[in-house]
């Protein structure tokens, strides 16, 4: 598998289709976890991000962000400039159904943006926000209809800690590589990066996994034994399946 | 006071009476941390777990299970066995009013079971879960009207960082001695352990104590000042008692 | 400047008006902070205290309380003399707008207060309390309506790890010196400390910050870009101190 | 593979060869995990032990102590009484060539053990101790001519946090399981872990790689590049071989 | 017990012989912890200061600093004024015998003081420096035939972080109080602190176990089993008074 | 001043002066972290690296390398190759009396290089290297004549923790913005960068500091006090400058 470099253009380009994203909202985070540790990629959920609104869901593609710590000499004042800052470019560059991934080094020390700018990431189409920083206003950033995972609120200006940086190139977030175009979803366990290279094979294996898990539930809640239920034998399998089509039928 | 080994088989056997169970749901951890402390034990409160499922009161007896690091000669498939697993065998040994409390040792950088797990623990009468570690599915989980305590939400598989080892024997679990059989108890500010010889007498001491403070925080709402109130002088312990028996005697 | 000393009776002497707290009242932590780092002070917002009461903002006056790790030949009793515990006489000092602020050095293996003491402090007129240790009861602490900010819920007796040694000194709260005479704001980002000397001034350039970006967030949520509207350029703020003026008129 | 249990008699009885321990005696501990990475194995260097001795190296077979945290009701005195504590049982049962591995659980807040506890192991032909804790007496123990690891050095008795709990069960310590038998391997890196099973094998190649290691070093240092040489083709094998041949008819 | 205020001046006044500070200087900080532990006091050694002069032992009675974080309306300046800072005045009163403890939070993120500092407590006869923050110019300060103890070296000013605000108050250091007047004794292993009532019981009670277990460890280097030796019975205590006894004669 | 972006080509062109290298290896971190202070630059000290070779200074140009957590999908082997891995071309790029700085996000749980490696950036006459993670075969470092700074040792592979990603592009180390082309200067204390713009101004200022200290600690060891002396008045600084200039008269 070819290795990436930091700005490697081609690494966005194959297009996600509209059944992924669909079948990735049906999916939670630990059934992906589980489908990326069949096929051996185990540091894929990000340590440290929560979301901001419990019980809702984010599914897009990784856009990315760095930020180093900040220094006197480079910046010497505090406002961001809007023409020159890549906090603020980024913003502005952000495509529907991106999700705005930023590396703050886990530094929890001030925020890495506010409300106005999350408005702006949603009212571009922006599909989520994602860091191992910090928000400031967390409380008006949870006030959108708009999914946000960060690991504390800090009302500190972010240009008092951290200096963005370079935007899409690979980054670290919450102990994960994130590569640009990754694709990056998120519920209320935390935030979990699917290569896109698998992510349409990932995607359907979670969501039939899904299918088959709320059946099982189902059976362990009316008195069902872990053997034979958890993981499902092949008679257990048989009834899923039966279920399944008989349930399409009537349906 | 004998010393436990790891596995006596001795250490569980004693009754709790429903008597007990009753009077410590009635009783918050703090009323038990101070009455644990009145008569010298300290170190009874968990470091670290927190309530899925704030509001909701636990009461029960533990049932411990020890987790060691993963090591992949020894794990090297994903999936738990269902007929060799000590996770599984574990579960399907808890019996009704029993508390699952498992040594994750603090590590959450994986969960250490899911919502399928947690509804077979609750399917089979367990009276809650209680780790130092993660949960996966931790909505799920929560959504189960049952108590359930841990550090974190992380969706990753339990098997890519724990391996079950023991279950019975005598744990860590957030820098508190859990021997089985002990009675644990939960609420919003975590998890107390009681030893199993001292329960009911905690129990009573705890219920009587929540009693007069109830009355206490009354007469403090209603601008008493502390000394006098609280702790309570003789007069105002009078005053407690004669309205709790006059309060008798009306209800 | 001169320097504070410890026990500096000067320091909380020049009285905050009723408008500079009604103003604080309508400024987040993040404004503040904004405010506070253009005039050169980047150290004031506390690290680690949360609030019990997500969306009820709290802003008063410093009254400190210094904690100390307890000693068993200082502390051979569980339960503090209300005669002669600096923690019992310090609450019944505080007056009406008040905020209790205790440097527990971040030590959270203990509570430093429960729910009896913290409805003394609201029965008193305080406006709140903020610790950098945990509280104990925090659901009952939580019940009250009264703002309270701490690191953490725990369930053991305050005097089993601390020891409160002064009241009204320079202390140190989640990384922040705190001056007794301080103005103290919280809200859901967290706490922030105004030295007194600039309160009023801040107070004003926050409110009037607080309005103006609530007139960008509609812009910004009506589609505008960053450039000109994020910081506002002339344009822009000609525009909102018409719509101000307007609404006015108007209101 | 077997999964092992806590107690498995049979885990310890494989021979270790003479041969076997010599070999790892001339072995890094770098060498080591890269053979074990290998091989698939990834978590099997202890995470904080540190070399009290630098420069001396230990190899020997896992003898393990597992700690818990203590408790009032069941620790009431200080002293561990010799005919029952399980740390002084545990070290009168160690043997020549074993490592004394005690799990603590990463709480360096008291020592495990001090300097007359390990001139015991040392006595008894005992090749080392292990401790993800701390020690007392650290500067004493240091003294002893014997290969000892900890975390930290603290003054504080073992009693007043630990509570040894059982002896030759699979731990964890630093990270790492640890099953009885294992081999263990300390140098200035820190500790590795060797499963039994594929000792003999990791021994042979991770001294075979020492050499060639030595060798490459030698050329580095005479300016060599990194390509071809590290990792080395296959003209930078045919020397090194060529060499070690005619070094072992010249020596 | 009277509990102490923040600034009781009859702390200090009790005075310490010199045979006690003697006898302190030949006991380890691991046995006066047993000692301290007899006699219930668990919270004594100092959880984080270590030594930058390994092998010197250092003997002093306390002499406290209390650093709060800096702020910048408060700290305008770099440096301290020698006239007004009471890092510096707290530095021109330390006596001989006297120890520097400084507590700073813990806070190792810049230095608590440097080298010339140093020096200055050591030529006005001070017994040493004691701190849970850090030191700068941490090589040459260990240049000094000094006993100094500290978390980490740092060559940030103190003055970007830390404002001294009080000495000879109540303070908590590594998790410890320290009175003024406390007797402060460190070693390889950290610093322990002797509350000053009990330090001559302390003194004595130490250097006579040092007696014993120096004969202890002889017989268990020699090949005595735990059993009978450590701690002794009966019989072997009388092999030590009778050792003794003889040795005295013959030297 | 512009602000760097993470590939500008410009940024490493100034020269640095043989006579800026020079002075600045006669000057302490904490004499140029005072120095970087007094010119409004306080996040200049790399919080983590320490010095494996007590003693020894190190003075260089900053050369960058960035890891990322590394991803079974993108680092599917063990070994990294030559010919593309960032590492390797990174290593082999380094050009005399520069100072191989390495952004490991302070992950300590694996080595970022380890002795072959080292030798090769000795060999290709660079300066030193640091890295805010961790060194493997930290005894062979350690014996190279040759300046290393890590937070740690470790022996697992770098490459089963660690994806290098880009080289001289802008980087974070130890929560210190290090720009390449930046002077690094190491000693006892740690790591301080200093911006290549002020290199030489600060070099001048902080040899020249170091001088007066040296003469002011004459005096401190003396027995003078701080007043007057540190820092110092007139009459102390005409002393020193007679005393400088007597002495160059002399030698």
């Amino acid at each position: 598998m070819p290795q990436p470099t930091a700005s490697d253009p081609a690494l966005a380009t194959s297009p996600v289709s509209a059944a992924t994203i669909n079948l990735l909202r049906t999916a939670g985070t630990a059934t992906i976890c589980s489908q990326l540790a069949k096929r051996g990629l185990h540091r894929t959920f990000l340590f440290g991000p929560r979301p901001l609104r419990p019980g809702e869901r984010m599914v897009g593609v990784a856009f990315t962000l760095r930020y180093v710590p900040f220094r006197e000499d480079i910046d010497p004042g505090l406002a961001y400039d809007n023409e020159q800052s890549l906090q603020r470019l980024a913003i502005e560059r952000i495509g529907p159904g991106e999700v705005l991934v930023i590396d703050a080094r886990g530094d929890i020390s001030a925020g890495t943006l506010g409300n106005i700018l999350a408005a702006r990431v949603r009212a571009r189409g922006g599909a989520g926000i994602v860091t191992d920083g910090a928000f400031r206003d967390a409380a008006q950033v949870a006030a959108e209809p708009f999914p946000t995972f960060c690991q504390a609120a800090n009302a500190r200006l972010s240009s008092s800690v951290h200096h963005p940086v370079e935007m899409q190139t690979v980054i670290g977030c919450g102990g994960v590589m994130v590569v640009p175009g990754d694709l990056v979803v998120g519920d209320d366990d935390g935030v979990v990066v699917i290569p896109r290279s698998i992510a349409a094979e990932i995607a359907e294996a979670a969501a039939a996994q899904e299918g088959l898990e709320d059946f099982l539930l189902t059976q362990i809640r009316a008195g069902a034994p872990l053997l034979g239920t958890y993981p499902p034998n092949a008679a257990m399998v048989a009834s899923y399946e039966r279920r399944t089509r008989d349930g399409d039928k009537i349906a």
